[in-house]
């Protein structure tokens, strides 16, 4: 083991656009586990849009600080175990921030099993996956033949959640930025059509992809992408409000969509939010599903790994500008 | 029975807010109920806050034209029957329209039990008392000892809602325009507390109202109101969205409320709107407990009736500026 630790602090909590000099590469000593620790050596960190809104203040997880190591969860491998149940080898994921090694309570990490590739950990069987699952199935809750919308469709979870819904039998419209996500939705996810909401012509291309109008509206964006949708909603829909990316960058806006709260009464519509925190006890459940879609080759994933931990805060501020396909990680190790 | 059928017509659909001058009482020819149609002789016309939203095009039901009889609900009382299962003397509620007399398919109509005062046919056991009901319960659904925040709270639904709250062991706050509807709320209603969204304190004042934050936000209003409760919404909070008469009477806002649909995910908010046709055919679920709390005293109504088809107007004018306590309704006859 080496001496030092890289890590990733987080300088300060911008005011506006997240940028590469808001964060500082620093080297502390090697950390040493306690009685009930793990030292875990982090193999693949976690990028996510929402660790831009942990920089705006609480949300379900304390505010990140500025000064300290960059929060973010990680793909780890137990170097050293000074706890029952977890040995050296072990895989498992942890919150130990932008770092390369991390001393943690053993409490509460699992042991995962072995897939391949372990990537797979952090995209389709991590968040992003249960994320995906739980979101459409429990929250937005499609039946066959409903038109599913789904935004930031070309991300770690909308790809799959979009191709989730085409497995219930849902028509799917995916919702990405650019020529060449909209390719990817239709010509290898299985999206029946694909949006390009950056396009002059974003309401009548959604208008004529969802003809029948949108029954689940699974929202990974807020902002202008969702007010065009809750306008396009059946009677009786449903939004799955999973995220807001389009307002963690900056300064929260200081207005909401129009037809809010009047569209939800007039169509009876259910806006639910939800974090996958809640629905972690029951991983089990959507594992063996999403395991089977993938071996079926029914779930294709992609991943988008930045290599070397240097490279998670420019990996980080692109994801924020939509740079990447599938699950953004960090190859740390 | 007389000649003519006096009528309040709706000159032109309003840009602005609705004034007396876009009405204009008229004389019509007696209606004549042809094979399977029942003439109503209209007891009480319902005024409602959701009539000035038909205005402003297709809700869930269509438009309101200019230049026809204005639409609304009555309490009626066949004059005349010329259809099976209704005879003369029956009540029902139909929508008539603003007028003496109509002439209407029988199918759809269902006889009401005589209750006294019949007035109470179209409050507590109509659309106000059935919203109320439905609303709180089905979409709500406060547990013993949750917050209950309802705006409008001095208003037919909202009046309704806040008590039958209190009946589930509810902390119940009213948010109401002035003074005097807030006492109405404490001390004849049994609110736990009231809150003036016209005074300068609002925000404050609604905060120390509900120290734990709310859990169950039931909505008549939308706007301002409906963005500073989101703000004090729970974890796993439900919004009951009935209504948005802040948003009505004018041009629709050009901005939804802050917060959405960001706090709606880190929150795990639901968000439901609801119309009570959808519960039409489980009214007596909810009749038999209403007419239980009104007999018990624990239900208090409030009705605001006034007098003369031609006050019709300016009856809805006022009820659009919050001129009413409890629900207003036109005595016709």
């Amino acid at each position: 083991m080496p001496n030092t630790n890289r890590q990733v602090l987080l300088l300060e909590t911008p005011a506006g656009k997240l940028g590469t000099e808001h964060f500082r590469l620093a080297e502390a000593p090697m950390p040493s586990p306690a009685e009930g620790e793990v030292l875990l050596r982090v193999r693949c960190l976690s990028l996510d849009a929402a660790s831009r809104a942990w920089m705006q203040g609480a949300t379900y997880r304390s505010a990140v600080e500025a000064g300290s190591v960059m929060a973010g969860l990680a793909l780890a491998e137990v170097a050293e175990s000074r706890a029952p149940g977890l040995a050296s080898g072990d895989l498992v994921l942890a919150e130990t921030g932008w770092q390369e090694w991390a001393a943690v309570p053993a409490a509460g990490l699992r042991r995962l099993p072995r897939v391949e590739p372990i990537t797979h950990l952090l995209s389709v069987y991590g968040v992003a996956g249960l994320t995906a699952y739980f979101g459409l199935l429990e929250v937005g809750r499609p039946k066959a033949g409903d038109t599913v919308v789904v935004s930031a469709a070309a991300g770690s979870v909308g790809s799959l959640a979009g191709q989730i819904a085409k497995i219930q039998g849902a028509t799917v419209v995916g919702i990405a930025g650019g020529a060449a996500k909209c390719r990817l939705l239709t010509e290898e996810l299985g999206f029946d059509a694909a949006v390009d909401y950056k396009a002059a012509d974003f309401h009548a291309a959604l208008k004529a992809a969802a003809p029948k109008g949108i029954d689940v509206y699974f929202d990974n964006v807020g902002g202008d992408v969702f007010e065009a949708c809750l306008f396009r909603m059946n009677l009786h829909g449903r939004i799955a409000c999973c995220g807001a990316v389009s307002q963690y960058d900056g300064r929260p806006p200081a207005h909401g969509p129009r037809g809010v709260p009047g569209l939800i009464v007039t169509r009876r519509l259910r806006l639910q939010g939800f974090i996958v925190h809640d629905y972690l006890e029951r991983s089990d459940e959507a594992i063996a599903p999403l395991q089977r879609w993938v071996a079926e080759g029914r779930l294709r994933v992609r991943e988008d790994i930045v290599e070397g931990l240097e490279q998670a805060p420019a990996g980080l501020v692109g994801l924020l500008a939509g740079a990447n396909v599938g699950k953004r990680m960090v190859r740390v190790s």
